[in-house]
């Protein structure tokens, strides 16, 4: 497995520049959100397209003014706070994320219950069985970095799919159940708000990698995903 | 397995009116993938923000004036077409989609190469490990679906993670290589363009629902991922 591809990067930023900047530009991500899921769902007609492609543009050519190619990857300062803002699943400033707000419990465990709407459509009404795995896969990458105590790749995923989840409000929840040396398994279930029966359960197999204790890079980074 | 929930759609529109009203609606899809993308890189100031925001707003309005809240389903016409507008691989209409066109080969494999921008992102300058399970659920369960000619769902899926895949143009292919009955198993990867080594390795095994040949759905509309 090579990781020689990956970096995180040192930044100077204090943690109140980080979260206002989280706020600025995390309202931003939450009004393209809002046309994301309107545009899937509207029937208005050609002129009014029109007029809400061409208002659509001029946002895109404001924001384009200053805007490096580079994606957002994965920053942390002095203080500890790491954010990974484009991360397609719970990056603050990515509007295709929901985004997915994680809770750590005392016990070890990690608890996320998230709103998906008409974009996380699959089966006619239903979460995409792969949205629910992206989904997981985040989830149970997140556990397996111990709250961000270690550095964590993910080895194999397997997912058994039991019953169709509704889009709406869904809850998962996921936690360690075996570490062997570097190698640490987390299982994990996705299903409705009502703590029903489970719709996925999954099973992941994850590696810490061999330079995690080298000092190649910080512990405090957390999870690859 | 529960799949009363599941419904499709029999629409009157002619296949020429579905791709007018997909080039119509794809486009402004397209034009907020744009907005997606910038608003992750950009670095404009709280006064520019403030002016996109107003304009992404404005949009948003203009497609509410008429905008049913039903999710976009699986629609399918008199002559054979089908379509899913809002789904989040292949949905034309759904921004969070790539969205990703699938070619089937004579011999039964499936392919596609799509290119994945900083919105995919999950290890710095990698595809979310999470959107690769999310695109190969997809895959797979297209190519079970043997071109549209059977409904299926997804029984277990594993992936197997062998190295990061970077962002970019990437490419996967997935092919049946058993079926048995009702259980169709699929085994697929993702790699980058340039076809060196997968990044993931999947397998999957996907169901032939009982109630197939009993007339409860029509056996044109494909996969239900």
């Amino acid at each position: 497995m090579t990781l020689s591809s990956l970096s995180f990067t040192l930044s100077e930023l204090s943690t109140a520049e980080v979260e206002a900047s989280e706020r600025l530009y995390g309202e931003l991500a939450d009004d393209i959100r809002g046309v994301v899921d309107v545009a899937i769902r509207t029937r208005v007609t050609a002129d009014r397209i029109a007029a809400a492609r061409d208002l659509v543009k001029q946002a895109t050519q404001i924001l384009a003014e200053d805007a490096p190619p580079e994606p957002a990857g994965i920053h942390f300062n002095a203080e500890g706070r790491s954010w990974n803002w484009g991360n397609a699943v719970v990056g603050v400033r990515n509007a295709i994320a929901p985004p997915v707000i994680l809770h750590w419990d005392e016990d070890g465990a990690v608890r996320s219950e998230v709103d998906l709407g008409v974009a996380y459509e699959g089966p006619p009404g239903c979460v995409h069985g792969g949205v629910s795995a992206l989904l997981l896969d985040h989830l149970m990458g997140e556990t397996a970095s111990a709250a961000h105590t270690r550095l964590i790749v993910t080895g194999t995923l397997t997912l058994r799919y039991e019953r169709p989840l509704p889009l709406g409000r869904i809850r998962m929840q996921a936690q360690i159940t075996n570490e062997d040396g570097r190698k640490v398994t987390v299982t994990a279930h996705i299903g409705p708000e009502d703590g029903t029966e489970p719709a996925v359960v999954a099973t992941g197999l994850f590696i810490v990698p061999r330079w995690h204790n080298e000092g190649a890079v910080s512990a405090e980074v957390g999870s690859l995903d």
